[in-house]
């Protein structure tokens, strides 16, 4: 289960856990894989725009962390240099799940994608946004 | 001061007040001009990354919001359907400013961009991220 | 096989035959359902960049060409307003592959995405760059 | 005039003389300085999209190479990893200037954003689309 350098659910769970937004957002990781992550959040009241949808922040907060966490799963700790989203639909659902992918991981950077999906109270779930992310591996 | 369909520093402030994440966040509407927008928040602790920075979302939500502001001093209320940002250098700082101008409002889509500064002890300002979006102005 | 308002693989033929840039380019439609398309280019050597490799302007253009006839296929004619891509590896090869997606065809906004693959001398693909768009349909 | 590794007005000339597509599209090197560059191509007719506009490969390919020759004024080679663009209005004119300036020189990346204007029969520019990039610095 544990694959390249590094990479361990528990040690995402913790990456997860020491982050302070993360917790206050209320970010869960579900699963994780070599090169892929899946995290959810429930709904939150507080964490809306005007309209009362998601806060697109929030939307980029799941998507990167999504592709961030992804990353890390190959070649530990990283930093986003650039990220990028599209909003297909208002993001409004029980709960969101993120899903993150590495699409190549280079010695100076790591290319990732996401899709943030919201799951309606009949557990069907949509897409509603979709992300990617150049990544740069910290010094070990 | 009124310009445009609905232009009014006090509708920016409002709508601001009226989004929760906002509140949540301590996002505050400095200024505002036709096209343009300047906000403000504070540090917080509990907005952070696993490193001890401000948070991607964090620093895509400051971007957007300054987009979709600039945007809406214009045109009204908007919803943003593309972001992307690069982050430049590490968020750090006892505040942090996000200016967004508006580029181009189209019948159909509106384009803005924005600059998010850090302010440090000293109250010197450097550029951190830089952020664009795509937005639809809403039917009236 | 003609599906939604104009979706015809002879239409997008000769909407690529229309297009001068594309004709200059050697870009070929290969195939196309109702929100994908596949296009193909032969390698020229008087496309390349200062290093030899195909320059990203024709790797952008593959890309958003996929793109833009992906959301045609459903929507009939478009024009680009966000294009976006990360460029994985050199493009290099004897011929590019560009495969676009739509993920969404909203009545104002389309949003589709692209991979752009390399095919070497020995008939073997590897993905080198992937992109995204955001489209507005033309009024019929 | 010669400022960090290498710049220098001529090798960037040199450069852009040496890349096939470059020399096929026309485009030229009208100034430049530490960190920014002025290119500019003349109309045409035969590097358009359906529609007789400029097509969205040559607008990507104008805009990337103000960023790439912008921070190779500054870092020497580079090769861009991510590129983004917004298609503000159509791309119609007598001549085309791309103005790329490098916002951020980092040892492993650099950020460079670029603006193309059109020039009408009347020599009256106007912004037509912006873009950005993340640029990789090639080992010396």
């Amino acid at each position: 289960m544990t694959t390249g350098p590094g990479f361990d659910l528990e040690r995402l769970v913790a990456t997860n856990a020491s982050a302070a937004f993360n917790r206050l957002a209320g970010f869960e990781v579900v699963s994780a894989g070599t090169g892929t992550v899946e995290l959810r959040m429930p709904w939150r009241d507080d964490l809306t725009q005007y309209a009362g949808h998601l806060h697109a922040g929030m939307i980029a907060a799941l998507l990167d962390t999504a592709c961030g966490f992804a990353a890390a799963s190959i070649v530990g700790s990283v930093t986003a240099s650039h990220f990028s989203m599209n909003c297909l639909k208002p993001a409004l659902g029980r709960c969101f799940i993120a899903k993150g992918t590495t699409l190549r991981a280079g010695r100076r950077q790591v290319f990732a994608r996401a899709e943030l999906f919201a799951e309606n109270e009949q557990g069907e779930t949509s897409l509603v946004a979709t992300g990617e992310t150049v990544l740069v591996p910290l010094a070990g």
